[in-house]
């Protein structure tokens, strides 16, 4: 039998709230049966949505918060004003009283990164956070990292981002080794800025026993899928993940246009129907919601603010599958190991100095 | 009558060498009948190709160059064994010695920037060129700038690559005064890097005559076409790019897959076979391809080392419009207007702090 596995929900995130919070926490208990839910938010709002999903309530404790974070506050004023009693910071709290296991937030980006440091740590030997998505490619899911929440990291941090990735893309994807790549703007050896390229010598010498480390990575080998785990700092990530979303929504509208404009087009699109919603599914962005704050002492997860009820239940069993499948602890082990090699080749330099 | 122009070609460079420069220019000029040509390369490989084109031929001078670049060697190495007597030298040369208005090449983009750099030098008061692409929306098209030039930049070059960008849109696509973006990872004010900021600052304050300051944009506003000049540091810019050439292949995978899948789809296919040849006309790379190399004395373009000739006349074209529309005054007027913008406010608050 599987074991109950609870989950921190803040309830006032995102653009829709409670609505999408708990309508996406029904969906996901169809498919995740054994979950429970700490809930935290305001209990006017809250109460009524929870009373229409009787299964959700029936898993559930409700803990009223006085105070919510709006999605424009300033991570600094939402730390100020919500440190202790917002719906944020109880339900990243949970997992610090391991009364949960996963929280997840759709609210503010800024606020919850920063509450979540503040209130959980970062893991031992991890310099700063990262926020990592989950990138559809042509053969499969990659893992990407940092996705906005580091402008401008050195080698060190670097090579933090790609021993967190491999442990998510293992605690995920069933990969016993995921080939890692960082992401460049040439993949000849010689390109590229300073950190990327000795974070990439880092990676090569350590060869670590949980990670293939690939070389560089272009911007356009995200879609193809070249790798399990991609590696870069948070400002291009940031914009890779955007301008991808920005050019799937840009040939949705060119296909749109070009299905409609003519009889026969249209036509064509009535007996294609099951192909294009096939194709609709494929490049649903509700399906791959969830980016994961990375090397906290808890798992944190952000779903998109704009999502609904579907896209909040893909968040909600990521955040399961990540926690089922022990993440922490395979980011903890890879960083030790990292360290150990990291002692053992300086050791053999300094016999051969010697 | 419109008066002749003429554009140096260097032949070698490419994956396809002279077979894709030849031809490109012999469909160029079915479009621009009033262009000629200096061609520089191999004599033994590329009088063949041009004997194949007597339209060419007939309106081109051909200069035979003992060196050719080769796609992978190292722009410092490049320079050495390139410098005077190389195709591709030769071809930037031209435009120095005003045999030529603007030089194409679809080599090594590394040889061609360090060479351009070397021969040509930057027009006053640019620090380093740009790399600007042009960059398919929704709305049509914007200019893109950098992407892949310049790693890492400050404040002042950012203004520099947002003056050089307006300047291209205002040549190209008959905007009196274009909006020009700063790429960011949010749109609020407070965000993102301070070279970032401090260049949004500088164009508020700036407001110049020939270009509207919209602020921030994020990766997806790339495709909406949220405004006209996208400003970015060559690093997230080369990423953007090329995310954005790897979704939309991406996507043209899964709509082709969705296709063929069932018999109903493969029926529908038939029925809609117009509208996807316009999907595909849109999505054709080729019809955009050329990247501007800005801030130098003289337009040099970068052609995709892959494409065909079709693709090769996109690049010509492109090159044809900005020089008869006069793109290098154009940079330096507006930069002469910045400049003096930048003197008065410099006066101003001394006046108020004295």
């Amino acid at each position: 039998m599987t074991k109950d596995l609870t989950i921190s929900l803040d309830a006032m995130g995102g653009d829709h709230g409670p609505e999408t919070v708990i309508s996406g926490a029904d969906i996901a208990l169809l498919r995740r049966p054994n979950l429970k839910f700490e809930i935290y938010g305001d209990e006017a709002t809250v109460m009524p949505v929870l009373n229409r999903f009787p299964k959700v309530k029936a898993v559930s404790n409700f803990y009223h918060c006085e105070v919510s974070i709006a999605m424009d506050d300033k991570p600094s004023k939402a730390l100020k004003s919500g440190r202790g009693k917002s719906g944020m910071w109880r339900a990243i709290e949970a997992i610090k009283k391991n009364e949960a296991s996963v929280c997840i937030s759709a609210g503010n980006t800024g606020a919850l990164m920063a509450m979540s440091k503040f209130c959980l740590r970062t893991q031992p030997s991890i310099t700063r956070p990262a926020m990592a998505a989950i990138w559809p490619t042509l053969s499969g899911e990659s893992v990407v990292l940092d996705v906005g929440a580091n402008v401008g990291v050195d080698a060190d941090q670097l090579v933090e981002f790609a021993v967190m990735g491999a442990a998510m893309a293992r605690a995920l994807m069933d990969f016993d080794r995921p080939s890692v790549g960082l992401l460049n703007i040439g993949v000849e050896e010689v390109k590229g800025v300073e950190a990327v390229k000795e974070a990439g010598r880092l990676l090569r010498e350590a060869n670590m026993q949980n990670m293939k480390y690939h070389g560089f990575v272009e911007g356009d080998d995200l879609g193809k899928g070249t790798v399990d785990v991609v590696v870069t700092e948070g400002f291009a990530g940031n914009i890779a993940l955007k301008t991808a979303e920005g050019t799937a929504k840009q040939i949705g509208e060119y296909l749109k246009a070009a299905m409609s404009r003519t009889l026969l087009a249209k036509i064509g699109y009535v007996f294609a129907k099951g192909a294009f919603k096939q194709l609709r599914e494929k490049m649903d962005p509700r399906k791959i919601n969830g980016a994961v704050l990375l090397g906290l002492n808890g798992i944190v997860i952000k779903s998109h603010g704009g999502t609904d009820g579907e896209g909040f239940a893909s968040a909600i069993e990521l955040g399961y599958d990540m926690a089922v499948n022990e993440l922490l602890s395979k980011i903890e082990t890879d960083l030790d190991e990292f360290a150990d090699i990291c002692i053992r080749l300086e050791q053999e330099k300094d016999n051969i100095v010697t």
